[in-house]
């Protein structure tokens, strides 16, 4: 018992869900359908949970055979098996409605693997009530990952409302000094608001994914 | 009732206990003395969780005139009135002994601010087994710190290993194209193991407080 | 008749103050006491405006021997010939306590240049409510000059509540992943908040400047 | 009344043009046309300004299925409610041919909502005499916006020939060194000319909404 | 006898083969299908040894007029006169599947140029124990080539079990803070594990080629 | 008389020929065909120089209808009344076939501005002896224009070589770590061998420009 | 037998010596002078191989109570119990006398884990005939480290000269964009002679270890 | 003979002198006082020109014990033999007064090895009647070297005023976004004005040895 299955092509985790509370997930680019086809197989044989292929665009999703599945296009997820809705609440903010992609992918995510999900859109602070106006979304989360471009400002408006987990996703909307997410990267990394995290540019599963930590910490038997 | 004390110099937000469970922590750095004393004296008289100052060298602590406070030297910190120990464990597990004053920050402001910390050194990647050797440490944690300078390849390899939330602080450690930490950050970002989590270079503060976040949302009635 | 004064080391600009409302303003790193000192009496003798010098520590200004001049320490200024303040109204609104020096040259350029200053301290974003308290202050400005570092999200902030000009002026306070202010700079011109401008990292003085500007286009006669 | 309009999909500042004299503009990119047409129309049922689309592509215009509405090709731009042309009147000046697209939004903005414009093309430094000559135009605009790629030089000389305002935009005109338009933002920044601002690369939409801030105060009574 | 051949576009190296033990290496980006043929044509006329063209697209492999070649369309190289297999053992370990076309590159090579070759595929760090798992290949081998993109945690990981040579390639696998593989890049330079070497991002060929180096080394009487 | 031609979308300078020598040169990127067409004919009634516009694709080129002008396809440069050869030799040496292009665009430039030119192609110093066999077209060159990418040491050796004035141009030549030709900028500006000159990535352009400027002060009567 | 031994402050790899034939090497910086005297003196009593302390300054040094250490000054190297030196040969190869101290380190280092070692210093391609004049040593070394800074063109030229292992050490040698290495280690990694290697900045220890992975395969035993 | 004296420390490049019209000059950085003084003694032995030590701190040259030598303080400059002053006249044009010591630098290089200097200093474009006014010294100049920080814009200004080379030195004049002269050197890289070239920034040594190359050119018998 290796804790790992040899396709040749690729070494599929096999352990990691009963190591980490979930499958390996699959990172898309780069594989053939036929490998993402086989990879997945080999999860939803050796494991009970839901099973993940991220940014894939359509046309390959539709070359994956393994029936079951489920393609979110806004969001360039493939799911099989998803987890049924748990109790921590995820609460998902986004600067604009241009965020609305990476905003997707977290959301998806976040449902796949079994938490709850509420989104409030397009409250960035050059009009701050828009926010402030969202209290209550903010108030009742668990954890609020915050999706924003540009100088991504929101993170740190939101990070000085809220007690709980703000987990900040900067993403590669703007232009020019926008520097691909580049901007808002360092600006979330920091933020005069204490106590945010970041991950990468772009990455609504990161942050997804960072919530179903937390998750699984909330609900350890204490 | 306006939620802050405009001191002139400062307008302190007495507000952020309620709001956020956690006074207002002070930024040492360009700060006079005096003024730092007015705003810790305005937190005390004002709130009653643990009042903070970060980045103080040893000779402006000694110059903070207000009674009570305790100076920890590796961590450049200024406590009053410490939070009693809570139930949150924190373990914080550092590459080489080189990260030791960013991971004593973080220590003591968790400690500071009531939570349970545990402390593994020197368990960088380039010998293995000394971190899988400290697998009850990270399995018994509810959230573990990672403290990497150079290429800050531990956070992946324990990202890989537990399931709970992990925060990953980048050190300035290392020389040439570490490039005084930024390496470090970027690879923490792209890390393949998922759902971890990154604060600022050098910021053993800023992962202490996110773990205050979730110690929060643990603590949370349910 | 050149519109300059040739003094060997430096080619005096005495054409400036018809040309745009302000003798030249020294710029004085480089320059030995003796040159500056040369330089000042020159613009003194050949015009009728104040005169400065920006960026001269505390000892290179005490050997600078020219009659009638004031030191500004924390805004590293000397003045000669101060303006007689007018009606154009700045309101200076800083991040952080942090962020003083460079308010400092902000507010001290600029009343030496005859703007009517205000000054609001330490309404970052991560408790809005201070800044949301100065919106007297904000309102009756002809002109805002935001100071921060950090993510500098304040100019985002201020940017969405005011209609007037806003010069957002990032500063080199924070660390790691703030780049020496490069963060704050790139967070700024991607700010948002529409019809935001930015000026170099530090430079209170350039702030001030750009106010002169704003404030002759308003005396204009129309 | 929340001072907005929650569409879903968006929350339409319609606030906005109380607080800061014109609606909300709205960023095209990553937008569905469904989703323009929408927030167009809110924003013309709500207000009584001018409502403007940024970056629209000319598909996407024809697209977009709200009447009455102007689109300008070369500025990418779409207009509805376009205001009357008052009297704030701001010179484009631009350092080459190359810069026209740029240059071209900046008018088109500038004139919907409702400043006065003069645009004087290809005066770069190359050939200072071509500036020179164009004294006439630069001495009647209440502020010039200057659009330069390349190294941007046009900012620096006419900085130091005008007293009144001057928005500097920086183009990604140029190649290899030009690194898309960073090194004109940095040189703008750090003109030797006193008072520049400076916005972000490519953005003659920030450039005339800075225009557009600086006629408010001029507006204003006093 | 010059050592070279002129070709008019081409100087080929014609002593290199005796100078170095392998003919020159012909880079295929930017010439055209009939300079590649006269350079091969030459380097097989010259000397004995196999001749490659590397990063050649599939067309471009199709157009060149040189009887005898081998396509090998994933590694994009073109391959004459391939060498026997010699003793030199190279395992090549790969972080995802992602990175199989910078491995298949390396493995071309490589055994082109008489290396014998064994991969290891889709051994990152995220589940160490695949790694470990494969400590027979890497026992047995000569030298390891590390592929990784991403963080390139895995040639920290290797380099910290084996006492060989360890060349690591960076690839640009990955998104956002990846940088198109330069973090995997500097992550590599700076890693904990000692003595490691790395090449160019994307070069599985510079590690065949160092390789080679190693193999010759090896090869030469004591 | 104002030294230019206004036509509206373009000040020529007309004046450029009396005072530099040659008429001006047309950047075509960014501008129409009419309007290059305008230009080019502008400056063919102004002056008796050579016109030329570079870096013009072949579509564009065959849409100016301004007759008598020839098209180098590979330089990408639309020539109308080249210059006749003069005495000035200039030596354009290249480190690989792939830096053909711009190698291409300086000669062709070179010889329609009056140099004459002599071209060696693929000397890098991977194979050092092909440039030392260079050493006559090197010795009877006025200037030598080394062009390579990559690394861009064979700058270097040049230099190390020749008396005469050495223009280096990198280009974007490589992957990776070659920065899009940033590499050889930065290496080109600091080599070992004194007094070399540098023009923009990939400026064949600019290094035959500056060659010219040389060639004027050679032929000034002293 | 966990293969560490566990001092709290560090945990010595005891088990590297037996993995990689070497004991593990202590980095220097951030650590106390009785850590690293802890450190060595359980390496000593652990293992039986050389016992190396880098990057240590001569004060702190001094301050390493542990018999029987030599102290290299400009290597800033300490070493206990070195090896006997071997049969495998590395020439280290120096641009410029300012390498001198990088080049010091590389040759402290690999004689002390047992490497015969020999030294051509000064042989930068600015006057590329003392490079070829220095062919013997080239010709009779195993392996070659090159050491160089500015532009680091000699790893090129050496490269394409000798047939054995290239490690390329980039030093932060030169100014302004040399910036601080960076620009070596750049051009070293793209450069045109293939199958280079290179470590960091300034890393003489890198390129030794790895110049002692390499002696130990070929040690091995076939 | 073999063109060198090796001294152990230094192989001198004895050969340079009839190579290029110049013996090697002696970069001082990094050299201990006694391998300067080596160095120099030899140079003077085995030539006839003048032997120049660059960079060169005071207190370092007054421990260099060779007799003869010249010290130019800000210059940093140690020279021995001076070249008797040419006819190739070079105009040194810099920015500002803070330019002064890089300027200074230029103009001690370039007379001590015979070229004819002027310097023409403040002609910064903020005022750009000061540099007009200068045209009589730029117009009798074989060669102009522009020094200038900050932006740079001084360049393209006299770019396009001159016929002759323009050499441009970028300084590390300025802050913040002046990124220690990397402005400075982008923008002087991608100048409107044609066939400007570029040397190292602060390297007003680099400048004056490009125009050493040029004044070869010229004295060249045609």
């Amino acid at each position: 018992m290796t804790g790992f299955a040899d396709l040749g092509y690729a070494r599929v985790d096999t352990d990691r869900e009963s190591r980490q509370g979930l499958p390996e997930v699959v990172y898309g680019p780069g594989k053939q359908p036929g490998e993402i086809a086989g990879i997945v197989g080999e999860l939803l044989a050796r494991g009970t949970g839901p099973v993940l292929v991220t940014r894939v665009e359509a046309d390959v999703a539709a070359a994956i055979a393994v029936p079951g599945g489920t393609y979110h296009e806004t969001a360039r997820l493939l799911v099989w098996r998803p987890a049924a809705s748990g109790s921590f609440r995820v609460c998902i903010a986004t600067a604009g409605t241009s965020d609305g992609p990476v905003a997707a992918e977290a959301e998806a995510v976040a449902a796949a693997i079994g938490l709850s999900t509420e989104v409030v859109r397009d409250v960035g602070v050059a009009g701050i009530h828009r926010l402030l106006a969202a209290r209550d979304e903010l108030d009742r989360a668990d954890a609020v990952i915050v999706v924003a471009g540009m100088e991504g400002a929101l993170a740190s408006a939101v990070g000085g409302l809220v007690a709980c987990p703000v987990i900040a996703v900067p993403t590669s909307t703007g232009y020019g000094a926008a520097l691909e997410g580049v901007t808002a990267l360092l600006a979330m990394l920091t933020s005069c608001a204490a106590g945010l995290t970041v991950v990468n540019i772009d990455s609504g599963f990161g942050a997804a994914m960072a919530a179903h930590r937390l998750a699984q910490v909330v609900a350890k038997p204490r």
